[in-house]
């Protein structure tokens, strides 16, 4: 095990310092760049449409789709305004810092106002590979069970925003929102969290409220 | 990338080898080992707990929980009647055939007929790492969407078995079981699927037969 984990550490270090670029780009360029991670069928690219939605009119919205290998989000996307890049990585986990830079050269930065990555469908991998992001969104949908917080703790640990969605399934499930907000915010005191239905469209104003504070202040920055 | 994907084979290789013994000492012990997989909040503690009610006054039956680092679910198979051992992964998002190994020297195969590992929720890296399993289950629930197969098409294409979970919330998610199936299917013309419930318990009775199949095939073997 002593040989795997020090191989590990070793790609770990030098990932961040990839990321460590890739935020010092962004704040040049004065866009934010957002690392949207989630379970298989959490919701990640019905939750995009329904922030693009809401910021569309005011910001240009950039997203990189990331897949195992297939393209079935990124044409989704497309059609609803954001300017897209597909990225594959073949077969692996998560994205790291250097795909994330690859990509943001491919999708070209500049005019963009917000950048969303939306990551491989896990609560592993992308936890631990830093991107460089400017803020981390994780959702965890209400099917999913009010667990999931003692199971992948270190997600909940990085992340700065936890969406919970599919609140309009709430009846169906046994989770309970005071529950897993509790052992959220025992894994991470300041996480900002907020109910959602990216079916429906309920509770994103606020989410969008905050996304734009974020890129006002970018711009500020820049 | 190159020099990331020739370390990633040398670590596949280094694996598939390992895998072999398992599978060898397997065969020599009598006892059938399964590999449980689904991305987070699928249901594999929950159908885990349906196998064991159907099949414990018959078989002696052995789990190992694979978590990142809790004991949730260990807790509850146990007292389900089940011989258990808690594995903690530290971070990684699969296990391995050598964590495997270990894993099973650790519980004693002796006495047993059936071994269940509870994989990490993931739907991407436990597909790449062969454990040295006599029969790869993995569940896909229906809040998870039926466009899974297309999104992680690996996981569907070396499961040998594939359950539908949580089809008590049909009435309430776009989730075709026809189109899901077929999509499979193209993947993996051989994948046995079955549709159920481990909240209801419907639809595990054929399960269950056909791993008291398996057994038996296994004992003759033995």
């Amino acid at each position: 095990m002593f040989d795997i984990l020090e191989t590990k550490e070793r790609v770990l270090a030098d990932n961040e310092a990839a990321a460590a670029l890739t935020r010092k780009k962004m704040e040049q360029f004065g866009a934010l760049l957002v690392n949207l991670m989630g379970s298989p069928g959490a919701g990640k690219t019905s939750v995009l449409l329904q922030l693009i939605r809401l910021l569309n009119a005011d910001y240009r919205i950039g997203v990189m789709e990331a897949d195992v290998d297939s393209d079935v989000d990124a044409k989704t996307v497309e059609a609803a305004g954001a300017r897209v890049i597909q990225l594959h990585t073949a077969g692996l986990c998560h994205m790291d810092a250097d795909m994330t830079r690859r990509g943001l050269d491919a999708l070209g930065t500049d005019g963009l106002d917000i950048i969303f990555l939306e990551n491989i469908g896990n609560l592993v991998c992308p936890a631990e590979f830093e991107i460089g992001a400017d803020l981390r969104l994780m959702l965890l949908s209400v099917p999913e069970g009010d667990d999931k917080p003692l199971k992948y703790p270190l997600m909940f640990s990085i992340s700065d925003v936890l969406l919970f969605n599919k609140i309009d399934t709430l009846p169906v499930f046994d989770f309970d929102i005071g529950l897993a907000t509790q052992r959220a915010k025992a894994l991470n005191e300041s996480i900002a969290v907020f109910p959602v239905s990216a079916k429906t469209g309920e509770g994103f104003e606020p989410v969008a409220a905050l996304l734009r504070e974020k890129i006002e202040q970018r711009r500020i920055q820049a």
